[in-house]
């Protein structure tokens, strides 16, 4: 079944790759039940991307919207499952999904049953202001999709609207719940000086704390998430920024197994760093936040025993420890929550989701998390009921395929397989990672930026993060069909 | 017509204060075509609010969602036109109107026609990372919705998501702009010390600068909004904060044509202090953000010679003006955007919306507010082309029923009712505001949060705003029957 979706043009090459790698273990079964029955058998490349038709559009569209960050102009009706169709026909595998943002394929049938739906039509055109006016159905549209998922210990979310809102008003929470503790509780009334100052943007009211994240770290672009990305220099120049720490991040070595003692050294130094700027900042950190994964800035891994020492650290200093899984969650990593692979004794106080999740928020457990006062944490919209029942939708799917266990097992498979590319080109694939974190895998290439590019010449649409990391960010849906067309073209684009 | 739409028990007083006051225009005509036909005649009270069937579902929803701020429950698929509906049966004329963001009514046809379309099904469940991906079809979306009401003078968008962040990226635009020419033009590239300091978090890359706005204003609730928020503390503690200035704004006395010279000499002083704190704070302003009404903090209002003279203000300073529309814009006013009250002889360099328009962003005009560089302002979804459809409908429904006129008209009618509900009552209507603004009207009240609770049990939903407001905030598709009712509850409202 699975070379019957091959495209045909490219099955030789791909059943030859197959048979010499003892490296994949699924190979040899042909018994794959594809996903999706109206998805194409492979990519179609027609034209040079961007083709005739797509080079009018983008002149059209750059009149009135900047198109410089353009990367393809796609036409979505005639995107099905894991292949982006473009307006002159061609269609590529993406592995890149929006950003890492399209969970179950595009046009799938499940979520289009639920845009189409009364419910959905009445969220869209009757938009409450939730923290005012929620509907009669909210808390069974929260219990049956956003929650249902929940991090485990965190049974309370708030919604918000993408990636960064969801982080800034988790740091919200933090600097309230920080307050409070300092303020002696939440019956302590906020004194006369705290009011005065905090219209004037000064302490106490205005408190001088701060959110400490990590080099290469990317949490958002708005004034305060942008405060804690570190990501890269274009994000950030001649934008104000408060003072806030950054420490090191243990940027490991690869292979890991060479590198143990190293990367061992590197992790405690990172976990040292921490502990000295919440100990000695000049605006004392309140939370650290952190990426299970760093992802745009270049897949940036660490160790369970990492993330457990940090951890306890934060639990040591009573400071929040807020998981950034806006890029990492829902599935991807072959768990539900990328923190999933940690064993935490304890939950994190916050946990942030979007992309994926086609809504947004955080989640939390602990109740003195929600402000002592109503309107501390609030804004008009609060979200969207509307991607929010999307969201259930997308939960459904991922229950009714199984697709956690699909990108752990396909996940495997696709690691295998480039680490095959890597021992046969060294020079082209290096650092490879995401080993068991299912199809969130990446690698360095010596020359990126061409890599992507020539992907779409060979009906492959792939992303890069940091400076020099291929992306690997498959959908939920990418199957073992997939992944042999994509290592196919991965090595068409190293030959060339 | 219009009495037949109006609840039979209201009609007899409704009738008997339109026939008392000159001051009604339009009462006398009853050829009124209501809008919609399947609009309530009235407002429908069965029981307290919350009734039983409310409080079971807000004791479930308290369990995972914050509550404390919830205002009604209501039921959006029972709820038509200007009426908003319950879980208990009870349904009410809503001159709230989710925060003043439902344009069109509740259950609209046209909008419904809207979200069940394929294209609206495509954009919800193929969300795409606008700024590499856009759609095929994303230029005509724009060009034939959003940009077709953009202010005069801006062909520019820049989409988001929500108020906060649609003022969060004119902010950063504003900053990139300054930056841009004191760095001496786009070509001019960033020196290493702003790209290692923008790292850090320190200037000269992230640079010394401020948003100046104004005393009461409301901005929005991210890091960078609420620093130039300023309405109430509860919006502001514990979260630190810029230290941005803040202006006076010129608080008016009413009725104005009795405080003529007061007030004149309020707007001097304002635009003094403006002045000097451009010219001396220590973070040097780069853009005045100002709201034409300021919304949040009173239904504060300025003449437009102020504005006009603000205007000059920046040029002479090249500071740029952002107005935020996000409440004021789309029509309520009586113009399609109340700047459009000001005649300004230049437009503002950015001016942001939210709310009404279902979807966010800011236009602008001048090329050189988009950086110079991309993924300078830039994000995963920059908006969502399925809100930026529902906008497009909402526009065509203004226009079709013609709704500024609409709101002009039955603003004025609204106007001089509450007007002389002022005189017979001007103890309990005080400071009457919003003259010529369309349905944008507010008084203040001794007693205004009673007033607003009271308001419920006579079937209105009203909303409030600064300290003492009572904020009126119909929908575009109020009209003049809407009114008779609206009138009649305010009177009953001041004589219980």
């Amino acid at each position: 079944m699975s070379s019957l979706r091959v495209a045909a043009r490219l099955r030789p090459i791909a059943s030859r790759l197959a048979s010499k790698s003892s490296l994949r273990p699924y190979a040899t079964s042909s018994a794959e039940q594809p996903f999706f029955t109206n998805e194409p058998s492979g990519p179609t490349v027609k034209t040079a991307i961007p083709g005739p038709e797509s080079q009018k559009a983008i002149a059209e569209l750059d009149k009135v919207f900047d198109t410089r960050s353009l990367n393809m102009l796609a036409n979505y009706q005639k995107s099905f499952g894991n292949y982006i169709a473009d307006p002159d026909g061609n269609v590529l595998l993406d592995v890149y999904a929006q950003i890492a943002s399209i969970p179950v394929g595009y046009s799938n049938p499940a979520l289009h049953a639920a845009a189409v739906s009364e419910q959905m039509a009445s969220a869209l055109i009757n938009r409450p202001a939730l923290g005012n006016f929620p509907s009669h159905d909210w808390a069974s549209i929260l219990e049956t999709g956003i929650l249902s998922v929940a991090p485990k210990g965190l049974n309370q979310v708030f919604t918000a609207m993408a990636g960064s809102d969801a982080n800034e008003t988790a740091y919200k929470a933090a600097f309230m719940y920080r307050r409070q503790h300092e303020r002696g509780g939440a019956d302590v009334e906020f004194s006369a000086e705290e009011i005065s100052s905090a219209m004037n943007n000064q302490s106490p009211g205005a408190p001088q704390l701060s959110i400490l994240s990590f080099k290469t770290a990317f949490h958002g672009r708005l004034f305060g998430s942008l405060s804690t990305t570190r990501s890269k220099p274009i994000h950030k120049l001649d934008i104000p920024a408060f003072d806030w720490p950054q420490a090191t991040f243990p940027l490991l070595k690869y292979p890991l197994e060479e590198h143990a003692q190293e990367n061992a050294k590197a992790e405690a130094e990172s976990l040292a760093d921490v502990e000295r700027l919440i100990t000695t900042h000049h605006l004392p950190p309140c939370a650290v936040v952190i990426e299970p994964i760093q992802s745009e800035g270049g897949d940036n891994h660490a160790s369970p025993a990492f993330f457990q020492q940090l951890r306890a650290l934060t639990q040591k200093h009573n400071v929040l420890l807020i998981v950034d899984e806006v890029q990492t969650g829902v599935g991807a990593t072959g768990k539900f929550w990328a923190h999933d692979h940690w064993n935490l004794s304890t939950p994190p106080d916050m946990v942030t989701f979007s992309k994926k999740a086609q809504t947004a928020g955080y989640y939390f457990g602990n109740p003195a998390l929600r402000p002592n006062k109503p309107y501390r944490q609030f804004n008009t919209w609060m979200g969207d009921p509307a991607r929010a029942i999307l969201f259930r939708a997308i939960i459904q799917e991922i229950e009714r395929l199984d697709l956690v266990s699909n990108t752990a097992k396909v996940g495997e498979y696709l690691y295998n397989g480039i680490e095959d590319l890597a021992k046969r080109y060294p020079g082209e694939v290096q650092n490879l990672r995401g080993k068991g974190q299912g199809t969130f895998i990446a690698f360095d290439s010596p020359r990126r930026d061409e890599f992507l590019k020539k992907a779409k010449s060979v009906g492959v649409n792939i992303g890069g993060s940091g400076e020099r990391a291929v992306r690997l960010r498959p959908m939920l849906i990418f199957q073992r069909h997939h992944a042999d067309i994509l290592l196919e073209a991965l090595e068409k684009i190293i030959k060339s």
